[in-house]
């Protein structure tokens, strides 16, 4: 029983940063190489940018080298990146410091709450788990987790705010770099992806090693109390997340649409035309929504599967018989991914070239099937040399015995089913299948058969993903219970860096081609970066996917964390209590969407509103003659996204609060799991919908095959239908969709954070009764 | 403990059958009622028609008289009335082969798996319950619930048969009618709804009484299987609602989607112009959708509940002490039903008049009111005189102790939950309130922010109905466990007669309009059908409400009783089987919501290229001097909604069964459980986008208010925005909405008829395993 894992504590306590390390000090090569790229007006020399590539410059495919030395493009382009670069800095501090002031109150709560349930004593007291111990007094639990909750909600603003800054750097070294050829623009792109997708994978990995070694040094035996205050961490990371996703959602897609609206539909000018007065909104709401949100929130689920699983941890044997290595697992298996997705890296980059825009796509395709096959090989190495060969894990009050291959496969079936899960949703979204063409060739009878197909196809994109996700759970729960789903979620979230990285990479490119449009780059230059924004529409959908599912793992195990923590044996749905929770809990996902779908109109409105002004009052705009004033629309997204994020923020944030403060945690119980099953739905639904729809507008526009040119070309009626659709797919895929799963998660750690309070005063309505 | 109900038996076998035929002879007198409008072409005399009418014929506001002698008029609307009513025939003879087939390899399939629990033995066995007691062998109760499947199978047919023979009587004489006035046109059409809801209320108790009478017989002294087998009646009922809804909901949407898509798109004439090929099939589609689907389809719910409260008191005491009046509590419940709404009645059709448009909305709102209000009376009296003051309920291996007002408790509550649920749709689908006037006004910008709009309003209408139905359970729950949820449900459901004869009166009026504009009559009596008509899209959408209110409750019910019959214990949530199925059950709702939409719009491209195909090849036909052939728009009705209606009634009919066989019933309640939770709130959300989306557009049509105006008139850009979304609405509030609350309950019910299968050789993947 006692074979002890074969990595000693040392080898970890060195393995673990020195992997965080390791991804930082890759992502700021990669900075290095994207930055080769310059965006000052002096005359560049062709090769200057190509330095590291190891294939040589003289290889690379030089299509077209127009207006290479043109001073005004590449003055042009400097210009806008910095007006985009400008709106986005200002939007994210405007919302930094609402969601602050927010956080800060929530902080004193967490501290409150959590301190009054040993009535804020400062005497030690009898451990819950390890019977006749000593731990430490509740009122340092309550310190040492709003620390935490401080910690995660700061490295999530970091992540999110980095993550924006590289990407508006960027996204007009990409456009310059599309003048050379398709390829070059590529690896600009994807490298800039890489920059983010590493720093965040690395610095969420070490900021969670620093904070568990340091809380260790007050804590030292008391690791029950310990992963307890870590999951703070998790908490912060989310709310973050939360608020980044919403706002920001709000914010990209209110510019976008209103932009959509009154400048293709009404003016019938071109996407990110220059004379359209929202179109710096809109490409700002690429990187504040696309970007820092999906950065804070992939950052959130990373922190809560890792929270979920060392909470767990802590009182299995691991935690009980102080095995350092095996419980430091979970951060075993991320370091491991991001040597993993740097070797994955390394195949986009240097190892294969790009050279025709049809390998786009298969390129990034290629990025998550390797990843996935070496990072399999990874966790196969983690578990044999972490964890010794049998062990016990805490499965709802009694212990159960695991062996480390078991381990293994739970771990490997969330990783996988995360493939699986990208895969279908490339299928449902991707205008290479019969599902969008299908939604593409409905256009011919307008827009109303574009939408009830869009919607069905939506519907219909959630089976696999949910029996994937289903056979993940059956799996790792059977094997080894809630910690089994927890680094289930943890697999499926291993290769993150990867993930981000092609994520990141869609809205870079769609910002690129933006940039070329508005600085009046030729026609094939915008051709290129059309093509690298239709393979990134999908690439961005996938990571939703990964997103979605690995938040449904996550909340599921940090409920589990939650019951046991709250002391609660069962969750009987056939209980009152529970049901009602359950059927409201349910209903949670609908008032949300509802909210955040009201807002995005409700802006978008204000946004068509004056974007029809500018182009009625000021005299030349239309001509191309005078410039219209960007400065407006970006408050009005601004304006409009504070303004709006805040209630469906607090539904998310207090439902648990009020559930179980009110009704206990019984109630909260079935809450939890009613928005989890219902939630995972619409959200999958939602975000496959809009991705569809979307690629179905630009199948059209394409015309690249013999159907697709019947159906266009721009500006046909079925292609108007198409932009109908693409336009109401905005929110859904954007800020309702991607949000539900930062409410799935949230509601579940917050849960498990207050559990101790609620446990002790909670559900003080039928305590009434 | 033992004081017995104040009811005697005898007075019990006289109330229930009497009030049956009681309920049987007012419809009636109804029907004859309307029949009084002549519909043959000899000159009219003016008083003909409202001789019974108490206030006196004279009394009636005669507002317009013109074409009252016209003999053509008349002729053509009866022309017209023939061909609509044998369309109608002729698809439910068709959809009765096919169903048929299904129903009898079901009733097979339903005799062997039942019979098999005791390999086919005719032995007598020990009753489950009642200890120490012998109930009669497997093999019977496998007959019986066959037997019992059929019959509710008939009933339901018959009643969904004669409501669209009644409504489809009634649509050309509501049209005559609105000659004389809208008062006259109104009682028409409500009176042809009250048949139709009578009827089927009165009916369904009546055979439900005389089969528990004649399995009497057999079953003598063992109750419990008597009314297990009683159970297969609500299978039976429910099966035959699901392909009456879903092959109803198919065929009228797709001749309504494709009519509109053509006809006011693309050509621009008005709804039920005679010129568009579809708009017979249309017209069919109201009746075989909106009224036999919808009759089928409560018929379906009212069986159900009845079964869930009769199969829980078998095991409660009225059973095990064989009390014969409490033990009917829920059929004397529907028995004061049929009085209450009987009086109700009188209301809307003698002892007020409606004399303005403005007037029917109020009326048909009162109805609802007064009809609850009565039944309160109606329930206390009944709970007062039908049961004992204390009694026990079956409570999941316990015996709870009830008293009898409590039990008042739990049925006023469902009953007052629907009231509240057909409040909130009413402001949510109605053009008086601000909802659908703010999706109007969305209008302005375009079909786009049209269908955010609408969907975020359908999210949002569904918290307080899922409010009011937590609370009802939460209340019924606590109180008298299982029974309560399923008394609760008797209650929301004990005005169905009024509710179905408001409910059938929205197709009605509808078809009375399109007969109005195919007749070519004047502008002003359409003005009087449309307004008849809107009031009509708003009461379609509370009886949708009611319908899904319903469902929920009685799935509860009949989820409670099933896992009683499977002996489960607890069905907890975190447990890897329940889990599973909880989260797949929560995916079906989607699964099945993506075939029926995507078969709507299949469906509604056909019939689109067969409409655009007659107007391009048929010389005259938009000019009006050729007939089109509607025959060949029917015939594509008829095959798609047949062939497309068995992909989901079979993903429902197949689900328990292949879950219950393979992973048994631990996993099967997750799925009911998950399948419930979901579904509610995509048919809530569903029917009320769907009904604001259509009221929107009547709300820019009709142009009652300034804000109205400045959207108009018809043809206007905000109008075909408008017709665009009333378009994606169909299928979500015709088709798959609700059709789900079906879902809901047919696997409910189907897992309760099966338990006994499951129980004994269900989750053979488990046991290999």
């Amino acid at each position: 029983m006692a074979s002890p894992a074969f990595l000693p504590e040392l080898a970890t306590q060195v393995v673990v940063p020195v992997a965080a390390v390791v991804g930082i000090a890759f992502a700021v090569l990669q900075w290095v190489l994207v930055s080769k790229v310059k965006l000052s007006p002096e005359p560049r020399r062709g090769d200057g940018s190509s330095g590291k590539a190891g294939a040589g410059a003289s290889e690379y495919l030089i299509e077209e080298e127009e207006g290479l030395n043109e001073h005004n493009v590449v003055v042009k382009c400097a210009e806008i990146q910095n007006a985009i670069s400008e709106g986005a800095t200002s939007f994210l501090f405007t919302e930094y410091k609402y969601v602050g002031l927010f956080m800060s109150i929530f902080a004193v709560l967490i501290f409150l709450f959590l301190g009054s349930v040993e009535g804020f004593s400062t005497k030690s007291q009898p451990c819950h788990y390890s019977k006749g111990k000593t731990c430490k007094p509740a009122l340092a639990n309550a310190l040492f987790s709003t620390i935490a909750f401080v910690l995660g909600a700061v490295t999530s603003l970091v992540s999110g705010f980095l993550g924006m800054k590289i990407a508006t750097y960027a996204n007009a070294r990409t456009t310059l770099e599309a003048r050379k050829g398709v390829g070059k623009a590529f690896i600009t792109a994807f490298r800039s992806g890489a920059v983010m997708g590493f720093l965040l994978a690395a610095s969420g990995l070490f900021v969670l090693y620093i904070a568990i070694n340091l809380f260790g040094i007050y804590y030292g035996d008391d690791w029950e109390g310990l992963y307890e205050a870590i999951t703070g961490y998790g908490l912060g990371g989310s709310s973050m997340a939360l608020f980044g996703r919403v706002g920001g959602g709000i914010y990209t897609k209110a510019a976008d649409v209103g932009a959509d609206l009154v400048g293709k539909v009404e003016r019938n000018i071109p996407e990110d035309d220059p004379r359209n007065p929202a179109v710096i909104a809109d490409n700002v709401g690429d990187n504040v929504g696309d970007i820092a949100g999906m950065g804070s929130d992939l950052f959130g689920s990373y922190a809560e599967s890792s929270c979920a699983a060392l909470v767990v941890a802590s009182i299995s044997s691991f935690g009980i018989n102080h095995e350092f290595t095996p419980m430091l697992y979970p951060l075993l298996i991320s370091s491991v991914g991001i040597i993993a997705c740097l070797i994955t890296t390394l195949f986009a980059t240097d190892f294969f070239e790009i050279k025709a825009v049809d390998e786009i796509e298969p390129a990034l395709k290629k990025q998550l099937i390797i990843s996935t096959a070496v990072m399999t090989v990874g966790i196969a190495l983690v578990s044999w040399l972490g964890l010794p060969y049998t062990f016990t894990i805490f499965n709802f009050g009694a212990q159960k015995t695991v062996y480390n291959w078991q381990l293994f496969l739970c771990v490997a079936v969330g990783l996988w089913a995360g493939l699986v899960i990208g895969f279908v949703t490339e299928y449902y979204t991707s205008n290479a299948y019969s599902p969008v063409q299908d939604v593409a060739d409905s256009c011919r009878t307008g827009a109303a058969t574009n939408v009830i197909f869009g919607l069905a196809l939506g519907y219909k994109s959630v089976i696999i993903p949910i029996f994937a996700i289903a056979f993940s759970i059956f799996l790792s729960f059977s094997l080894a219970a809630m910690y089994g789903v927890a680094v289930a979620a943890l697999g499926m979230l291993s290769t993150i860096a990867t993930g981000l990285a092609i994520d990141a990479y869609g809205p870079i490119s769609d910002n690129a081609g933006g940039i070329a449009e508005m600085a009046g780059m030729s026609h094939r230059i915008r051709e290129r970066t059309d093509a690298l924004d239709a393979a990134g529409n999908t690439t961005a959908a996938i990571g939703k996917g990964f997103a979605i599912g690995s938040a449904a793992l996550v909340s599921l195990a940090l409920f589990g964390a939650f019951v046991s923590r709250a002391e609660i044996s069962t969750v009987d749905v056939l209980t009152p209590k529970v049901f009602i929770g359950l059927i409201v809990g349910a209903m949670l996902p609908y008032w949300f969407s509802a909210m955040t779908m009201k807002s995005v109109g409700s802006a978008a409105l204000k946004m068509v509103e004056e974007v029809r002004r500018q182009f009625n009052n000021i005299p030349g705009l239309m001509e191309g003659t005078t410039k219209p004033d960007y400065a407006t629309c970006v408050k009005i997204s601004t304006d409009a996204s504070i303004k709006e994020m805040i209630p469906p923020g607090a539904l998310v944030m207090l439902t648990p609060l009020i559930v179980g403060i009110l009704f206990g945690v019984e109630t909260l119980s079935g809450v939890l799991a009613g928005a989890l099953v219902s939630g995972v739905q619409i959200a999958i639904s939602a975000s496959n919908t809009g991705g569809a729809w979307d690629n179905a507008k630009k199948y059209i526009e394409a015309g690249a095959s013999e159907h697709a040119r019947t159906l266009g070309p721009k500006g046909s009626d079925p292609h108007k239908a198409a932009v109908i659709g693409d336009t109401i797919g905005d929110p859904l895929k954007d800020t309702s969709g991607p949000s539900l799963n930062i409410l799935i998660k949230l509601m579940a750690v917050e849960s498990l954070v207050f559990a101790p309070f609620f446990a002790t005063h909670g559900g003080i309505l039928f305590k009434w009764l």
